[in-house]
């Protein structure tokens, strides 16, 4: 679509629109008609929304959490478990352990994963300061919450080594079968693992 | 995801990017994110873009389509063909007939298609203002672009009679096998009206 159609507003805001993730040009589209023609009800709340996460959300300098306050919501919580210590790549990893509604405990956002190829190293990460929390806050254990890929457990591994002085328990999650999945749809390696990991029935 | 994990702003932010079609309750919390860690490439722009088409998109009074100033930029455009108006169910519809880039005519955007169900009458669209166009602006044709579904067609000739008295000429978009597409997947329907209107090879 040229200049010729729509005002330039209107572009860049499609153009915006399509750099989320899930949103393609097409559909980018499709979200930027759906707005103009709810802008009471979505398009100024939205734009509104959009702003007060701009101006207010921090990143919290104890675990790396993103919220509107630092320290953040979790970090305040008195009700959580000081003893155990969750470490997440991302906020998103951390968001989808405290849905999984398992845990009260606190986390240590670590903001990726080691990659030598990608140039990221130990001190583009929170690493520093988690030593320092476990050492600090007496943690009695610390769960690596990594993702199982390549970078993950490399830096599982990392975490494990820096933290090889502070005699604190370091655990990590099961491998095996994700609940509802089917074993013909599963990896070798999965299946491996869930194999050597079975429990009695 | 309760109020525990994160301030209210970002569970609002969430909640009307869910609204935005494309994103479901998963995304939507993804595109959160995203544009949390992308704050000043994006967070920040993509406020600023839909606060300015908050305040700057107007319904061209002319067409009805959506652009930021009034008569919008179709209607302005002095190259475009007085002399064929392009009648279309809505905006997406106009901006879909314009990447298509065949035309170079102006266009009447009905708002939506008679649908007696769900309470929409000749009212309810931008039919009165077709006609006083067809007559006001000597149109010579009139093509009727909308929808080959049963509402669109219902409204296709209605509009028809509306304009019986004009001696305008009506068309219709063509009906036929899309292009790419494949024998197999097509209903009988569509299949049907390209043998009707096969052409000479």
């Amino acid at each position: 679509m040229g200049e010729r159609v729509a005002g330039p507003e209107i572009e860049r805001l499609i153009q915006l629109l399509a750099r989320l993730p899930g949103l393609g040009p097409r559909s980018a589209r499709r979200a930027a008609l759906h707005l103009i023609r709810k802008r009471e009800e979505l398009l100024a709340p939205l734009a509104d929304a959009l702003r007060a996460a701009c101006e207010k959300i921090v990143t919290c300098r104890a675990c790396g959490n993103a919220d509107t306050c630092d320290p953040c919501t979790l970090c305040r919580d008195e009700r959580r478990d000081r003893d155990t210590l969750v470490v997440v790549e991302t906020v998103a990893d951390l968001w989808a352990l405290e849905r999984a509604g398992v845990l009260s405990a606190r986390y240590h956002v670590l903001g990726g994963t080691l990659s030598p190829l990608d140039g990221i190293g130990p001190k583009d990460l929170n690493l520093a300061s988690l030593v320092e929390r476990v050492a600090a806050d007496r943690v009695k254990e610390v769960i690596l919450a990594v993702n199982a890929t390549v970078d993950g457990q490399t830096t599982a591994h990392y975490v494990v080594g820096l933290l090889a002085d502070s005699k604190v328990k370091i655990t990590r999650l099961a491998h095996g079968v994700p609940v509802g999945g089917e074993l013909d749809y599963l990896d070798e390696g999965t299946l491996a693992a869930a194999i050597r990991s079975r429990t009695v029935f």
